[in-house]
Formats: structure tokens, C-alpha cells, sequence
């Protein structure tokens, strides 16, 4: 069987002025970034007139070592559509971080794959360099700041502004900083978040225009005084300069599938410390361009769905026309207690237990009121008999299962799913948030945890609890809510599969991310910086000297 | 008068295919990034068959506040040439660090610019952003190698690798790392350099294809084991990895100058803190693209230009055809004592005393038997009388100077310096190198020191003879020197200005970087990461709704 890369190595790239013409932009409205990528934005006029076209968000049961594809369903889905209606994809951006360590990219897999991989996997057009770039000025200039006298009595043991960088480093979760004497800074206790953690993050995800941009960063809380009030970047009067920084990266960037179906990959929070959807500007660009439009949001449903249409549809204005949820055969028997060497074994009876996760993902979209189809990404080991045992559950809610074939066969093989969603599509949807603005931080907690994870409730550490009271003093206590929680499982313990029941969240602490909007919930053992396996990717990948790289996957 | 951001925002760009067509590349040899940038690769024919032009290395007196605008007589002076020869530019990129700090990049200033400098001063094509990357990447599989298990017996107390960051960052320097208990690392201590400092950075202006850098990472030495065995990447078996992160960053930019010179731009080490030279393939290319190529090092001739022609020259194997040194009337008034304030004042007694910094640059230049030619940055204040102080001193060395007026005229305001280079480039040079390979560390500093610096001798600390006796044993006692050292005199203190005598550098520790090929001598209290001044850039850098950035100088 043909690697990833080698099929996206093989794969003919059409020139990007072809993909952006196929997309219907005008030679003002992209920039290039090599032969086969490119940078949008919208003019005024075509950004006004637009109509809107359907909305599809892919999401996914909890993911398993199996493996769900759900990126490679996505853009096998939008390759099927893409044969009869004017189809774009709007993805986010793979992190280096984790290429290097035990996984590839978020561009798909076999003849469904968004291309070049090698390049949108490693630096694409620099986004999260600018990222990294924009943060680490912004922690320069805060310990300068300290250093310099220290105007704004910027208490150094409660900085909340940490460092970042795209690595998966463990060793610097924990730093101290400023040794070495008085001339080389300030010390005191520092840490380090993998870039796609960064609240610059969330605002480029969120941000439509550079001014939006720069009023959000200008939002963001650095710290506290020594009398313990907040103190944010426009006191700093460093938002220019690190707006600066990223008004590149703010327009999001045109690539192609396999097929040639023109693709937007932009921003990339990961869904489990972060919002988990790409940016608004892509969707959006998207939406104005084609007339059917597939995104996907990061891990289960419970993470980058829930936060796709809690935290993003109200600031898109637009909600998805319908919700694919994809699962394996395979990763449901995961889910139904099977070893993942056991896989290729019919099991009945594990499969029956593992589809409660499915189910409960099923109902949790079901109540934001937007139509649900179930996608089956087919691996060669699927018997009818399993795939009946499937469509047999999800009748239950009055939904129906389709088999992808898309790893294979690549549009070809979803042709079918692809009528189903268009007819979906159609139905009159009626989107209803999980939560009101005006409910506390704890019953926002409470309907996620209840409807969306299937749990019983919600608990709050100590801190967790303090912290609420104080931020209710600065008007915070009403932000959405950005639950980081383990992605394995649907409660905050990664062991427990399938749909556990009665389970609390256990909140330890909240972190205020005002330019964003939101409050971040850090649940379980939740990290913000991953670290490497014992054989990390890195140690695999080769470069020939024509340049081409392989090992990546 | 116009700042250098409104000047560069006023001149008209050529798309980038024209600028390439011009230099003569065929549309294989470059690649797009965005419309005024590209990339450039030639062609194993054209680089293999073409003939080299005349090199013209710009070099200057040593820096002071008030300026003496090397990069932009670089630059004006290529624009004069431009008008009657096929020219091309091969400069330095500028670190993002110092543009938020105290300084703008190196693209020249006034007409004589190389433009858009705001692209160019900050994320350009993302090659330090690579550098960045990488650099992190492998720090950060060192520290998984002391975690998983440690099998290559690493003493984490004896690792050479540290982190890098393009950012001003005083409170980077000393860190300890690894802290938070035993899932989060090996505790440490660490520092982070600038990435201009980062021997990757070193490696990539060094190496002339992918196979070479591969190689060249391979060497690095990344640390020491308990039984203080030197310990490399090839060792740790992630070169593949960081040269596929580094693949991109290894083509040479092309962007244009106001006049639309064709200019290249790559790499950026800092001359006081590593080699100081654009890369080995930038002006490699553009000797094989132009007859004439004018190119820099950075501050002055002590550091940069020492180390263009006795670390670049023997690998780039093509020595300077002409070496113009730059001076103002007004920085040399600063050499003899003059006050920043009190420049604007004719002052031929301190001028006749700031020449002496003049001489000892000359007289070392002329040592390489390279023919020297002097250009006169010309401010409005400089009388005439001091002119012809100045041409009068620089006789006696058989040398003539030349007013150069290129920030106001821009290449119109150095056509009679340019006729004079040209002539100059006509004369048989016969290089001779200052050491050989075959002379100890200490004879080579010895040489720097007496001929380039004008100084007496070189001190060695102990831990500096110590390290000289450890690296003997592995053979690295031979390798070229890059001394790190203050730029802004002649000796290893900053304050002693003019040309002091009889002085001795302090060495007080060797870095040896094996993938860069050299020892790196660190002298006097040289730190390899910057920190911010108390009214950093950053505060005044601003952005507007349509992405046009100001305050950037």
C-alpha cells in the first residue's frame, strides 16, 4: 500500500492561478506563496454581494488509535460534491508540533488528500511562525517591561501572558526565567504553550478584519498588579506592533485536493486546550465562493463541534445546513473494548457496545437542531453484517449511516453520502445554542456536560471556584466557555470508553482569554504543551537532495 | 523629510516575474512569494556554465550612533552601477528581534532601499521563522532523548545545544528547564541565543546544496556524554528531520531595490556574534547571474569583513575584486570624541583624530591584497574642508575617497564612486588569506588581533586553554576562528573608539559549532541574545485596516 505522502507526491498539483480561477477569485483578490499555494482575500464588493452557500460540518465520534479519518472523509466528501456543484473545503492548519512526533497533518489521507502535504504539514505559508513570532515579542516586551521599571506594577509572580512555541516540548512546560544577574531580566516562574494554545491563535481564528484583530489583541490580559488588577495589552501599547505581525497571516490560505477542488486552510487551535474550528475568514470565503461548503472541527463532536457551534456560528453568523458524523467500524470496537491488534476480527457484540458512543454524539448535534447524517469511512476489514448492525443503530434517531469509501477511491467513493448530504442540506433547519449568554459559567458547564458529553455534572476546584468570584468583578463570569478536556473519551478520564455514564468534569482552573472572548475550562490532566514518544516521527523523516521528503505521514 | 517606511511605500514595485526575467532566470529557476518576493534555484546548466562577475565587498568603519548607512551605499552604489553594467545585490536578511528593539533591518535607507522593507523586515519568506523551527525541534528531541531513557548517556549538565528565538529577549538568556516533576522533562539549565546566533543559521549561509547542509547538521555537536564524549546529531539520528525543515530556507530570495536592481537577500548571521555574510548561494548565484555584484558584511571590517575573507571566501572560492570601505564625516567626528549632539558642527580636530579608525581599517583590508576604495556617506551638515581632510588622510595609504550621495540621489549620487569601483575591479588582486589552516587557534587570533584590530595581543582565559587542549583531542583545534566581539570598537571594549594601541582581547570561551566548520572565540562580556531598550520600536509600530504597517525605521 502506497504512503500518504508518496500518493500526494505522485498526485499532478494544477498551477494555483488555475485553482484560483476555478474558485472564482480575480487576480487582486490572492497572492502567491509558490507555484501551488496562495494567500486570499476578498475584495470589498465580492465579500458584500456574495450570497452564502450550505454549510457542512464534518465531525467525528471520540477518536481511537483505529483511527476515524474524518479528515479524510471530509475531503473525499467535498471531491463527490465538487463533480456536480461549485465546492470548497475550509480546513484548519496542521501544527509541526505533533508532524514531528506521532502524527501527520490534518490534510487527509490516500486519494482524499489536500496537496502538497509535505509543504501544508511543515511551514505552508508561515501562519504559525508568524504566530509563534507575535507571541514571544509580546512575552519579550512584558518581561522588558518588568525590567525597564516596571510602570504598570506588573506583579512578576502572576504573569498569565506564557511563552509559546510549535514543538511538542515538555521541558518547557515549566521554566524559570530572567537568572543570570541583574542584567539579563527579572526571574521568576514562565511556561511554555504549543503555538496552536496561544489566545493569538483563537483571535486570528476569530478575527474578520486587521482592525477586529488589533482590538482583540489589544483585549488580551497579560497579567495583574501587585494589587491585583488585570492589565491588558492596550496598557502595554504594544497592539500595533504585534497586530503587525500577523496581518499576513489573518488571510487565509488557498491550496487543492487530489481532485483539484479549491481548499482553505487556515488557523489551527487544536479542539482539546483550544476552539478546535479554522478561521471565520475561511469559512466564510469559502461560504462566499462556492455553493457548498465542508469544514470539519477538531476531535469528537463533544470538543470541536460543541465549540464550532457554540463559539464560532455566532460570530460567522451562519450555522451549519448539516452535521456529518463520521465513524470506523474499527474504532467502534474500540470504543466496544477491542485491543487494536483484534481489529480485524468480527466482533458483534463489541461493536454493539461501542456504537453508544456514536449514539451519543448523534443526539448531543441532534439538539442544536441541524440535520445529522452518519458517515462510515470503510477499511477493507468491514463485513456487511457489521455495517447493517450500524444502520440498524442510528435509525434509532432517525438518521441514517452511508459507507465513504474515500481513502481508495477518493470522490468516487462518497458519491452516495454526498447526495445524502445535499439533501439534508435542504431540509429547513432550525439551529438552537446549547447556552445563553446571560447563563453563569457553571450552567453553561452544566448543559455541555449534560447534553453534549452525556455526564451528570460538573465540579469545580477551589481555585476554579475563587476564580469565578473575581472574575465576576470584571464583568468576565459571562464568556463562552472553551472546555479543554481529553479528547479519548467523552468524560475527562481518557480510559473511558464507549458512552460512559454519571461522570463529573472536574474543572482545576479557568484561564481568561478576553481578546478571544472566552473562558478556557482546563479539565482532568489536560496539558497546554504535549510532549515526544520514544520514537518520535522526527527520527524517520529523510529529504533527498531535489528536495523531495518523505516519512512524513 | 520622508521616513524610510514612506519612501519605500511611495516607490512603484515591479511584479517579481519582470525583476526575475531582468536577472535572467528562466521561469523554472523561481518561485513566487506573493508578488514582489520569490525564491531562486538555478538551473544545474546555468549555475555550472555560466562565468562568475566581479565581486565588490562593502565594508565600513566601526559602527557609531550616528550612523555610517553601509547598506545604503551598498545599495546605491549597485544602483549606479546598474545604469551602465549587469548588477545584482547579495545582502544579509534582517532579524525580527532588533526591529522591534532599537534598530530597522539592512535594507539601506532614503532612494537607495531595497523594497517593500516592511515585508523584508519582518517575516520575509520565512527563512529565519525555518531556522527558528528547526532549531527548537532538535532542542526539543535532545531533551525527549534525556527522557525517554537517555540511551546516548548525555549529561544534561554538558549540553552545547540551546534554544533559539528571533526576538530581543534579556530574561531568555539563563533558564532552567524541565521543571514540574517527572512527566514533564529532565530539569536543566539552559539560555536561548538569538536565532542569528543559532549554528543553523551559520550552517544554511555556509552550504551550497541540500546534501552538504545535511551533512554539515550531521557534524553538529550537540553535547557531551557523562565520560565527556562529544555527542552529534548523526548520533542522535534526527538530520533528516531538521534538513527537511530547512530545505526551503536554503534558496536565496529575490526581491528588488527602488531602482529595481535585482537583489537577493539570505541569511543573516550577526558579525559580532557569528560570520556576519549573506550566504554562500545568494552571492554565488548572483556572481553567476551578474557581472557585477556588490554585497556586505556586517558592522565593520574588523568583524564582518574579516570574517567574509577568511571564513566565506575559501568556500565561496572567489575573493572580492574590490573592497569599498564606508565612513561618514560625521561618525568619525564621533571616533574623535565628538558628542552625538554636538555632530553638526564643523570639527576638524576630532576629525583628523576619528580618521585613525579609517587607517587601521584600510591598512587591514589592503593586507588581503584586495584593491580598497573609500566612499563617503554624504550628510547634509559635512563641509567641504572636512571632505578634503579626509581625502588627504587616505592618501597616504594610496587610497582614494569618493562622496557618496545615495540617500537623498539615490544610484545618481554614487555614479562617480561607481566609475572608480569599476576601475578599481580592473587591476590584478591577488588575494592572499590572513592564516592558514595549519596555524593553531591561538596563532590565528593572534593574526586577527595584531593585523585587523591593530592590537597587541590575545588573552585566553583558563577555561579558554583548557577547552583549546580538550578539542585538540578530537581535532577541532585547527578550525577557522569567528571572533564574537563588540562591533563598536576596534578592541574588545565598546567604549575605546578611534584606533587604540597596544591592547589585548580577552578570550573567555570557545563554542565549537562542527556543522558551521569554525570555533566561535567569545570576547569581552559578548551576549549571543539581545534584550529591548526602555522605549522599544514595538510602542510605535503601527498597522491600519488596509495592512499598511508605519513605524518601522
Amino acid at each position: 500500500m502506497k504512503s500518504d505522502i508518496q500518493i500526494s507526491k505522485e498526485a499532478t498539483l494544477w498551477p494555483i492561478d488555475q485553482i484560483a480561477e476555478a474558485a472564482g477569485l480575480s487576480e487582486s483578490e490572492w497572492e502567491p506563496y509558490g507555484r501551488h499555494k496562495a494567500k486570499v482575500w476578498l475584495d470589498e464588493s465580492h465579500e458584500k454581494n456574495a450570497d452564502m452557500g450550505k454549510l457542512i460540518l464534518v465531525t467525528s465520534i471520540n477518536p481511537t488509535p483505529a483511527g476515524e479519518g474524518k479528515s479524510t472523509v471530509t475531503v473525499g466528501l467535498a471531491d463527490a460534491l465538487a463533480q456536480n456543484h461549485r465546492t470548497m473545503i475550509a480546513l484548519r492548519e496542521p501544527s509541526l508540533g505533533p508532524v514531528m512526533g506521532l502524527k501527520g497533518g490534518a490534510t487527509g489521507g490516500g486519494y482524499s488528500q489536500v496537496i502538497p502535504m509535505d509543504e501544508i504539514n511543515l511551514h505552508f505559508t508561515g501562519d504559525f511562525h508568524a504566530l509563534t513570532s507575535a507571541h514571544n515579542t509580546l512575552a519579550a516586551l512584558i518581561d522588558n517591561h518588568l525590567y525597564q521599571g516596571n510602570n504598570l506594577q506588573l506583579d512578576p509572580r502572576r504573569i498569565l501572558w506564557k511563552r509559546a512555541l510549535d514543538v511538542n516540548d515538555r521541558a518547557l512546560r515549566n521554566v524559570t526565567i530572567g537568572l543570570g544577574g541583574p542584567t539579563s531580566g527579572v526571574p521568576r516562574e514562565d511556561g511554555f504553550d504549543i503555538t496552536v494554545a496561544s489566545e493569538l491563535m483563537a483571535i486570528l481564528t476569530l478575527s474578520k478584519t486587521i482592525e477586529e484583530l488589533q482590538e482583540r489583541i489589544n483585549k488580551i490580559v497579560i497579567g495583574y498588579t501587585y494589587a491585583k488588577v488585570p492589565v491588558t495589552v492596550q496598557e502595554l501599547g504594544v497592539g500595533g506592533a504585534i497586530t503587525a505581525l500577523l496581518k499576513d497571516a489573518l488571510k487565509p490560505n488557498l491550496v487543492q485536493t487530489i481532485a483539484h477542488t479549491p481548499t482553505l486552510i487556515h488557523g489551527g487551535p487544536f479542539a482539546n486546550i483550544a476552539q478546535g474550528t479554522n478561521s471565520i475568514l475561511a469559512t466564510r470565503t469559502a461560504l462566499k465562493l462556492a455553493d457548498y461548503v465542508v469544514t470539519e472541527a477538531g476531535f469528537g463532536a463533544d470538543l470541536g463541534a460543541e465549540k464550532f457551534l457554540d463559539i464560532k456560528v455566532p460570530l460567522l453568523e451562519k450555522h451549519p445546513d448539516t452535521i456529518v458524523v463520521v465513524a470506523t467500524i474499527r474504532a467502534l470496537k474500540m470504543h466496544g473494548g477491542v485491543a487494536k491488534t483484534d481489529l480485524t476480527t468480527p466482533n458483534v457484540a463489541a461493536l454493539e457496545i461501542g456504537l453508544s458512543n456514536l449514539g451519543q454524539h448523534i443526539k448531543s448535534m441532534q439538539r442544536y437542531g441541524v440535520p445529522v447524517v452518519v458517515a462510515i469511512n470503510q477499511f477493507t476489514a468491514d463485513t456487511a453484517e457489521e455495517m447493517e448492525i450500524v444502520q440498524k443503530y442510528v435509525a434509532q434517531f432517525g438518521v441514517q449511516a452511508y459507507v465513504a469509501d474515500v481513502w481508495v477511491q477518493g470522490g468516487d467513493g462518497a458519491l452516495t453520502l454526498a447526495d445524502a448530504v445535499v439533501k439534508a442540506t435542504q431540509a429547513a433547519s432550525a439551529y438552537t445554542p446549547l447556552y445563553t449568554p446571560d447563563m453563569s459559567a457553571k450552567e453553561k458547564l452544566q448543559a455541555i456536560v449534560q447534553t453534549i458529553y452525556g455526564g451528570a455534572d460538573v465540579e469545580l476546584s477551589g481555585k476554579a471556584q475563587r476564580q469565578l468570584i473575581e472574575f465576576a468583578k470584571y464583568g468576565w463570569d459571562k464568556l463562552p466557555i472553551v472546555v479543554a478536556k481529553t479528547q479519548y473519551s467523552l468524560s475527562d478520564d481518557a480510559k473511558k470508553l464507549g458512552a460512559p455514564k454519571d461522570f463529573a468534569i472536574h474543572v482545576r482552573e479557568f484561564v481568561p482569554k478576553l481578546g478571544a472572548g472566552f473562558l478556557v475550562a482546563l479539565t482532568g490532566s489536560i496539558l497546554t504543551m504535549p510532549g515526544l514518544p520514544a520514537d518520535p516521527a522526527a527520527n524517520h523523516i529523510t529529504v533527498d537532495n531535489m528536495g523531495e521528503i518523505d516519512g512524513i505521514f
